[in-house]
């Protein structure tokens, strides 16, 4: 059998999506631009996904913007508002465990004159907010952090950072890199203090090439992609209508049946690590309880290299990641894990499941006993 | 009937590269940095593409770089080569009739303490080289000119302006804009002394939100979207695979019967242009001959509004564009109208017909019996 738990890397897309994609494809591929009926009839696609996604936030549609994915939209979101608030300050916080799609863009920021602070975390991952009620200043113009971590699954207390950060000064833009986390946890940035939030189609089931981001009303930006004015000029270029109606569509259906769907990861996450920790040197990284996302299961084990066990599974057709796969092609040690402080000897030795609302108990079950038959046969041909 | 004449705004996605992009979404859905079999399938589809493009061009495979579009290939483009080579100067060159993505990149530029000069075009919009070899230093680090206009059709000589481009400055980049050429001329950058050249997938068939840019061996680009390091650094986010997929073959379709399709669609155009301007007060704008592209034709209907005769053409299942259909719903006057120094009567009242290797001679036939209609109709409404 096969079991794809790599879908925090990516996601199958969805039949309804791919149908309604085919459609604008072939039948209704009008340009939006375009002033006649078949360029309102791609204008109407992209409305109505755009409607659909600022329902699940509880927000207005026009404060979506439709990018070409996750690395886009936290492009956009970071360096759009350092740009737009430069005049107010140049200190920028975020913090040790961020994907590369926000790591670079703030080591960009450095190379141009912006004083940035990365926060540590703890051995669970989360992050030290004494560390950032120090170093949250009145001329902080732009905090982000995401909401989950890509690796570990670590869940950060959005609220309550907000809080830290507009307490010091309201006019700090509170960036939220929800890539991991939207579709699996309920998310209203009004209430929860957020100004920007990325999202990324492609793991949740919508089309690769497919995003947004959620831009709340009053907050300035500017544009790192220039031309026909498109999105209100946030994001110019032809819209991709196939793609964003694919994405409509599969935030439609993750919030379909949302909370049994989460129960059910969650019920899924909690068998699979409290069998995989009785094999013997298996650990599991993060936070063991839901304090972690429903989806995402950091496996350490010793003694065997990541890529060694990878490749295990990968024969017994079980998919997963050695480090966060997000980049490209280069298995690098992983800064989330060294941030948490994790044994040395197991930065290289550790792999991630991740799953989708379509993952089965069989798949799971399955990987359980793939990993009891083969941690005890791999542990034997290391070197100590 | 219907006849859909507005393809240099969008076209419709060719049967086989909706096919692939199913087969990508759905079945070899794998994210291509994921070390699994799956994600090697994702990069065997990249792989693929990115040859099929590489042989059209006669240029290697790691020349071209998978970007969301055309609007993004120029961006990075024009803004990377920009900041890559600033310590050799800060002048850079392009034309007064260029696309918004273009445009609006050189006014950031512009913004950004760049010197900026505008090449002014003849009344059959080309460019000016008298005034490219005035403007042209030895600190002149790039210069941007599109192949083919997207309002006119007018051809530039790509040639002869990198020899100019390169007898001054021999390390001067020297970018095209190819969106609206490519697919219907032969292009070998290598041969045309072409740096870096500007493709975009949805006009020649093929997926919205794909697109690439060609970008020779040694030149040197800083990325605009930063993050997971893939297309070697220049550009990260997953891949969008599936479209990158359908973008490949529409370049092989595209390519399959090139000179008969470009005959093809040039007798359409000469037969077109010689009815039509039998009409009284229609015009077309731009070189009458083959010194145009094959597949536009810009229409000027002395007294009659752009709009209307875009909304009677519709009525009738014609569907064309007024302006240049790229720019968000702003039916703005034309740049390349008014500098071609279109009579200023005439300026809102031009609409482009644009044809695709799919049109019909039926379906021209009946956009020129439904302009004999139309035009005597709608100018006996006008106010003089």
């Amino acid at each position: 059998m096969e079991a794809y738990l790599d879908n925090s890397a990516t996601t199958k897309c969805s039949d309804e999506a791919v149908k309604i994609m085919t459609r604008v494809l072939q039948e209704d591929y009008g340009n939006p631009s375009s002033l006649h009926n078949k360029g309102m009839e791609g204008e109407n696609y992209v409305k109505a996904a755009r409607s659909e996604i600022a329902k699940t936030l509880k927000v207005n549609d026009k404060e979506i913007y439709f990018t070409s994915g996750g690395t886009e939209s936290n492009n956009l979101a970071i360096i759009g508002a350092a740009r737009a608030y430069h005049r107010s300050g140049n200190k920028v916080i975020t913090t040790m465990i961020e994907h590369p799609s926000v790591a670079n863009p703030f080591a960009y920021l450095e190379d141009n004159g912006y004083e940035v602070t990365y926060l540590p975390v703890n051995n669970m991952g989360q992050v030290d907010l004494d560390a950032l009620r120090q170093a949250m200043t009145e001329d902080t113009i732009l905090v982000s952090i995401m909401h989950v971590n890509n690796e570990i699954g670590a869940v950060q207390p959005i609220e309550e950072i907000a809080e830290i950060v507009k307490s010091v000064n309201k006019d700090c833009v509170f960036h939220v890199d929800a890539i991991q986390s939207y579709g699996k946890f309920r998310i209203y940035p009004k209430k929860m203090g957020i100004d920007m939030l990325s999202v990324s189609g492609h793991k949740i089931h919508g089309p690769k090439g497919s995003g947004f981001l959620f831009v709340k009303d009053k907050i300035k930006l500017k544009p790192i992609i220039l031309g026909g004015g498109q999105e209100w000029g946030m994001r110019s270029g032809t819209e991709n209508v196939p793609a964003i109606a694919g994405l409509g569509v599969a935030a439609r259906e993750i919030y379909a049946d949302f909370d049994n769907n989460i129960d059910r990861m969650y019920n899924l996450r909690d068998k699979f690590i409290s069998e995989i920790t009785k094999i013997d040197g298996v650990s599991v990284n993060g936070p063991l309880d839901h304090n972690a996302a429903p989806h995402i299961v950091s496996v350490s084990v010793s003694g065997v290299r990541a890529e060694v066990l990878l490749h295990a599974l990968e024969d017994r057709g079980i998919y997963v990641s050695a480090g966060s796969a997000c980049s490209s092609n280069k298995p690098s040690i992983s800064k989330t894990l060294k941030a948490i402080g994790l044994d040395q000897k197991l930065l290289d030795s550790t792999v991630r499941f991740s799953f989708s609302i379509h993952t089965t108990e069989e798949e799971v079950d399955y990987a359980v006993s793939a990993l009891q038959e083969l941690v005890p046969m791999l542990s034997k041909y290391t070197r100590h």
